[in-house]
């Protein structure tokens, strides 16, 4: 399967295809047209043809979609079939809640190591885990391997750490600091800037009303 | 200025236009040119141009733009010159990250209620607001205006909890429960998930080397 030219756009739209084909196999669906798979998810049969053509052979005329097949190909893609081992750099509520969220344990994603500068929180346990003060990490990079680097620390502590974590090997950081990190080209991020998808509600709230008319 | 024309895809880019006139104006800085934006964002000069021509007048030929205008502008369609009631419904972790996130206060959002199922948290004081139990929530919906309704807990709970909402008048949701709720067509629903976020990160783990071949 061509995977390389897959747009972006497809790729964004993959996880919620990969969750409403989770949702057929709990209800013990065998296959599906791209019609009923339209209902349910609220896209158009034709965009969800098009879409899963890119990794083609999955669909059949008059036949529909093999659910089950469609999930595990869509879950490889993803990358969902490996295993991940993540730190979490600031232990504050979002850190915690991240370390906490069992799915991405289900997901193959590991929490190793949690981190942070105040000393109020060394020591303390999430999930099993002790809460290591931030001087601790590159000790700790030199002896565990790293996958994924969460940042859920301020602005000026994430620009601060992002460079002690890069240079310890890591290649992948999932940033929740509102900034974009400037970051060798070898190193993958995706940020989640929360204040930015607030942005899009309020901008929708103004708008929503004349956009009816 | 005619906003209603706008791509989805240029108003997902205008929080971070905000955010980086943002920097300039803690700069001093007066005007700017496409170019020197385009080195700053590392978005080409070109787009920049393309998307800010959707608000008009901002530019001017040979001379950049106006920062504190274009700054209050894109701030205005946004939504971000007026101020919203906020209650967050799921107190865990990460309901009480986004009630502390402080800088939500900054764009003008109140927090006025927290709620959540666990007794354990009953009376639990977040940034001075007690947390109520769920039994509470139509009583607190009819006695205030609540612009926002943010849903931080798991699906089941937050499917169940987005009808009392929705009755009691509350018509914007920033759900980060991972399911896409049903409501009515005059509900703005913006949504957070969180795991498909993370996908994406696997995926480029998964496939960036091969991209860069």
């Amino acid at each position: 399967m061509d995977e390389h030219n897959i747009s972006k756009a497809v790729i964004r739209r993959l996880p919620r295809y990969h969750r409403y084909l989770g949702y057929l196999i709990d209800e013990k669906v065998e296959r599906i047209s791209s019609n009923e798979l339209s209902r349910r998810m609220k896209v158009t049969a034709s965009q969800i043809r098009q879409d899963l053509n890119n990794f083609g052979g999955f669909g059949q005329q008059g036949y529909g979609y093999n659910v089950k097949y469609l999930y595990q190909e869509i879950g490889k893609i993803l990358g969902l079939d490996k295993t991940y081992s993540m730190i979490v750099i600031g232990s504050g509520n979002l850190g915690q809640a991240i370390a906490n969220y069992v799915k991405f344990e289900k997901r193959g994603m590991h929490v190793i190591g949690l981190f942070d500068c105040n000393e109020a929180l060394k020591g303390k346990l999430v999930r099993d885990i002790p809460i290591r003060m931030i001087d601790e990490l590159p000790e700790f990079l030199q002896n565990n391997k790293v996958d994924i680097a969460t940042l859920t620390l301020p602005k000026a502590g994430a620009e601060a750490v992002a460079g002690v974590i890069v240079e310890n090997g890591v290649r992948a950081i999932w940033n929740f600091a509102h900034t974009d990190l400037e970051l060798p080209d070898d190193v993958i991020v995706e940020n989640v800037h929360l204040s930015e998808s607030l942005m899009q509600l309020t901008y929708k709230i103004n708008h929503s009303a004349a956009d009816r008319e």
